[in-house]
């Protein structure tokens, strides 16, 4: 038989069941609770979403989210302009600037190299990160270091190596962050200690 | 130091966070997610709240959710008039709808009494049940039965009782639905044939 539900409704637990990691009971529960809440909680919710997709770009330079063609870490001029760190993704600087271990630039890849997944490095920013240190190093500027900051997965060594074989002749030195973040872990879930561990237990590829 | 997070990021993972049961990461892994996925998706998210907002109210007889001023269990001639389902929240009508066990209508408490959250009778839609119950008599056609539906929780039985002795002298019956459901737990989560044998199980209170 059909469930009486009304479509209003219906719709905002598909929208809900549609986000990772959300299943149909949690989508309802969040709609019934949006259902009684006070207005202001889904309108501005609905306002958050509305304003994320329209103000929020890519910075053109390190490709992390950004409300300006740079982003603020790239804007800042007190940031260490000789060192890079490469991440996967932005929920990544976030992690590695919560530390305050980390004073240089970013590059934020999105993605890692997966063959298995079909991905290869023309689906992430690998070119731009060529690039950047190619010019860097014809500014008579090099990069004194990169840092290897993606994750301690497969896929996060595999573009790791990948990289620095890459980058090796127009830099000094390309480093990885320390294994003292638990293997086949994600980054950005890793405690500020642990992080800090690894930035400073880093060694040369 | 400052996470240098952009605001128009900061306020939709505030603003996912308040939600129940999504915690600051979370929060922050939907918001990412959303920043990469289709522009569709976040706004069709973002659609469904304020729809949801402008055009869901609660039924004026049984205070289910509704698009209109009667809900679609109110509107439907079909229905049993002569039972009456008494629920705690809409995802309890949901739910027993699933089962198909009950053919009858619905009045939804928004609540259980819980003297120690300072939930009275008077926080409830309890007044329009006992009139409704009442107006039933009057009418010369008053409720068969009563099912007292509401969670098998210590909230969830005292607010069974409460309505029982209330009910007793304008209704026919008053029921309980069967302990098949696990004590303590909450209704909306049973499977459905647990919920069948507790319908099937009813006792007069």
């Amino acid at each position: 038989m059909v469930t009486p539900v009304i479509e209003p409704v219906a719709r905002l637990i598909e929208a809900f069941a549609r986000l990772p990691g959300i299943g149909p009971k949690t989508a309802q529960r969040l709609t019934y609770h949006l259902l009684r809440a006070p207005d202001a909680e889904a309108r501005t919710l609905a306002g958050a979403l509305v304003a994320v997709r329209d103000q929020v770009v890519f910075c053109d330079r390190c490709f992390n989210i950004s409300d300006q063609p740079l982003c603020p870490i790239c804007r800042d001029p007190g940031r260490d302009e000789t060192r890079l760190c490469v991440v996967e993704e932005p929920l990544d600087v976030l992690a590695i600037e919560r530390t305050g271990e980390f004073r240089g630039r970013y590059h934020v890849l999105h993605g890692a190299i997966s063959p298995i997944d079909g991905i290869g490095p023309d689906r992430l920013r690998v070119r731009e990160l060529l690039e950047r240190a190619d010019q860097a190093a014809r500014n008579g500027a090099p990069f004194v270091e990169v840092i290897m900051a993606t994750n301690p997965t497969l896929e996060g060594e595999a573009t790791a190596m990948y990289l620095a074989e890459r980058l090796d002749s127009v830099v000094g030195t390309v480093s990885r962050i320390a294994r003292g973040l638990p293997v086949g872990g994600d980054l950005e879930y890793a405690d500020e200690v642990t992080l800090i561990r690894s930035f400073q237990g880093r060694r040369a590829v």
